[in-house]
C-alpha cells in the first residue's frame, strides 16, 4: 500500500484526533476529506462491527443545506425519486441524476422542515451541481455546506450505547427517520442509518467544536460494550451489497443500472431534470445491472476495473471485492449485461492478478 | 505519513505503470486520482527538477470539455477574466467563480477552436458547476470529460528533450500558447506550461493507450540528460508563488484576495456570474491577500489551517510551508489581512508542533 502526503487539502476532521489516537492504519480520500479504512485490521474490525459497536468518523458525508421557500423545489429537481409524501423527521436515500440521467451522487437526504434539507453526500461535489442548477433557475433559495459533520455509532449494540449517551428515546427512532437529542444543552439531529448493516445511527453533528466531546463520551460510556473506533468495512459494505459512488456505480450509470429503480418514480418525480431521459430505461428495464459476486481462489486489491468476461466476450465488470471470512469466498459488486446476469452464470473474471472462475448471484450476502 | 487503502474510485492513469516502475514513494489524492508526491524524496526531487528535466504524471488535471456554438458565451459565464481577445492556440489562466465571486477552481483553459475548449482543472468537480450552468441557461453545448490526460515536462532541459521526440517545432511554442505535433502519427496538443518555474511543457495526451508509448519515448530519449519520474514539488510550487486550489484558497476567497486580480477584468468580463460580485472588491481591493511567508526554525508537515497571530489578534494563516535548501528558510504561502500584510511584518505562526516567529515579504522566492 502507498503512503499519502499531508496536506490541508486532504482535509481533517472535527474527530482526527480521536481517530489518531484510536490508532488509525489507513486512510481513503473521501470529498478531499481523510475517511479512516482501517484500525486494526480489515479483517479485526470486521469481525469486531459484527458483534459489538463502533464509532465511526464519517464527516466525508459533507451535508450539502438547502434553504428557502424553493427549497423542496430544487430537491425534487435533483432526484427521480418521488418526494411529495416526505415528511420533516425523514431520510430518504435520494439518486441524484444529471439531465441524461446519469448519477451524479447517492445521498441520503435528511427532510429539516418544508424549507431546509441536509443532503449527506457520497464522494463527488455535489454542491456544485446543486448551486449552479439554483443559480440557472433563479430559485429563492441558499445552497452550502454547514459545519456538520456525521459520527456513525454501528454494530449489534448502537441501541446500548446510544441510550447511554443521549438517553432511552433513541430507541424508539425508526429506520431512516431522525429526531433531536441533546448534549451537552446543545440538540442534535440522530438517525437510524448507516452504511453498514448491522444497525445503528448517524449523529449530525454541528459544530467543529462539538466533535471530541460526543466523540469521547461515546468512547468513556461503551467501554464495558467493547467499543472501538471503526469505520466503512469493506468486506461487510460488499456482502450486504451497499454501493460506493465512484467504484461501483459512476456518472456513467443510471440509477436502475444500479438496481436503484425502486428508488424511482420517474413518472411522478415531476421536475427532476433527468426525468425524460429516464422514462424509458424506466419502462424497459437497463441493459446492464448490479450483481452480487463470487470470486474463487486469492485476488489482489480491486483498484481498477476487472473486465468479466464471457469466454472472450466482455459481458461486465468487477468493482469491489474482498475475501469474507463469514461466507469463505471472495465476495464482489460488479456490472453484468442482461445476458448473462442470471443467478448462477459462470464467467471468469480478469483481475490485475489474473484470471479468476467468477459466478453471479441473485442476492447479496444477507 | 499514513498509508492509503486502494480502490478503484481513486483512478488509476494512463502513466500508472510508468510511476510505479520509477518507483513512487507517496501520492496525494487530487481530482479522485492518484498524483504522485514524492520519488526519491521531496528534497532530491527539488534539486534533480532545478537541473535537469523530469517527466511529470498530472492525469488530474482532468480536462472539461466545452463544445458547440454556445461554448464561448459558457467560457465568458465561468470567469472575470475577459476572453474577448483570446485566440485558438492560446492557454488563459482563468479563475472561476461562483455568483458571489468565490473561488471554485483555477484551471487553464485552452481554446481549441471558436466552438471548442478544454478546461484543465485544480481538484474540485468543476464539471458539475459547467454541466448545470450550460443546462439552467439553455445552453447549446456539450459539457463533458474527455479521455485526455496531461503529462508535463518540467526543467531547465525540457526542451532539450522534446526536440528528441516531438521534433525542433517544440521550440518556437510561446509560453502558455499550445501546438500540434505528431507522435505515432497522432496528433497531440502540446503546451508551454506547467505547475512549476523551471520551464516546459504539458502533452495533452488523448486516448489511454497513447500514455506508456510517450512515457516511455521521453524516458529513452532523455536517459543523457538525467531525465527522471518527478511531480510538482512543494519546495519548489512554495518559492515559486504557484498556488493549490484547495490548500491556499477555497471557496471562502476572492481571486482579488488569492492575488489574482490581474487575471479579472470585472468590468468588462460581461456574462460572468460573480460579475457583480466582485465589482466592488475589483474598485476597493481585497480586506486580505496573499502573501509569502517565511518561517523560522523547524516544522511538521502543514496539514492544517496555521494561525498567523501578531500578539494575540489573528491575522491571517498559513496553508502551505516546507523548508527550502535554496533559501535556508521555511518558505510558506499564507493569507494576511491588510493591517499587517506589508513586507517584513514580524508574525507569529501556530504550527500543530508550537509557535514559530514569521516574516511577511512582498514577494516569493522567485
Amino acid at each position: 500500500m502507498a503512503v499519502i502526503s499531508p496536506s490541508r487539502r486532504l482535509r481533517r476532521t472535527p474527530f482526527s484526533d480521536g481517530v489518531e489516537a484510536a490508532g488509525v492504519k489507513a486512510y481513503t480520500v473521501y470529498n478531499r476529506m481523510l475517511l479512516p479504512t482501517v484500525f486494526r485490521s480489515v479483517v479485526e474490525d470486521y469481525h469486531h462491527l459484527k458483534h459489538a459497536v463502533q464509532i465511526w468518523d464519517v464527516s466525508v458525508e459533507r451535508q450539502v443545506e438547502l434553504r428557502g421557500p424553493d427549497a423542496a423545489r430544487l430537491m425534487q429537481m435533483l432526484t427521480p425519486r418521488d418526494l411529495r409524501g416526505m415528511l420533516p423527521g425523514q431520510c430518504y436515500y435520494v439518486p441524484i441524476v444529471d439531465e441524461t440521467g446519469g448519477m451524479l451522487n447517492d445521498p441520503v437526504a435528511l427532510k429539516l422542515s418544508e424549507d431546509r434539507w441536509w443532503v449527506s453526500i457520497a464522494d463527488s461535489d455535489l454542491l456544485f451541481w446543486i448551486k449552479a442548477m439554483a443559480y440557472g433557475y433563479r430559485l429563492d433559495v441558499l445552497v452550502d455546506e454547514p459545519d456538520v459533520s456525521p459520527l456513525a455509532v454501528q454494530g449489534p449494540l448502537a441501541d446500548d450505547l446510544m441510550e447511554r449517551v443521549f438517553g432511552g428515546g433513541i430507541r424508539a427512532i425508526k429506520f431512516f427517520r431522525f429526531g433531536w437529542f441533546d448534549f451537552n444543552g446543545q440538540s442534535f439531529a440522530i438517525a437510524r442509518s448507516g452504511y453498514s448493516k448491522q444497525g445503528g445511527f448517524e449523529i449530525y453533528v454541528e459544530g467543529t467544536q462539538n466533535g471530541m466531546p460526543i466523540w469521547n463520551a461515546l468512547m468513556e460510556a461503551g467501554k464495558d460494550l467493547d467499543v472501538y473506533a471503526g469505520c466503512p468495512n469493506l468486506i461487510e459494505r460488499i456482502e450486504g451489497g451497499l454501493l460506493s459512488y465512484g467504484n461501483d456505480m459512476t456518472r456513467d450509470n443510471t440509477p436502475h443500472e444500479c438496481g436503484l429503480g425502486r428508488f424511482c418514480s420517474t413518472q411522478t418525480a415531476i421536475g427532476c431534470v433527468g426525468r425524460d431521459a429516464l422514462l424509458r430505461v424506466a419502462k424497459d428495464g437497463p441493459t446492464q445491472q448490479i450483481r452480487a459476486i463470487s470470486i474463487e481462489g486469492d485476488i489482489p486489491p480491486c483498484d481498477r476495473i476487472w473486465p468479466l468476461m464471457a469466454g472472450t466476450k466482455r459481458v461486465g465488470q468487477v468493482t469491489s471485492a474482498a475475501r469474507s471470512p463469514d461466507y469463505d469466498t471472495v465476495v464482489a459488486i460488479g456490472m453484468v449485461k442482461i445476458t448473462h446476469w442470471d443467478d448462477g452464470t459462470e464467467l471468469t473474471v480478469e483481475t490485475s492478478d489474473g484470471l479468476r472462475a467468477a459466478k453471479v448471484h441473485e442476492n447479496f450476502w444477507i
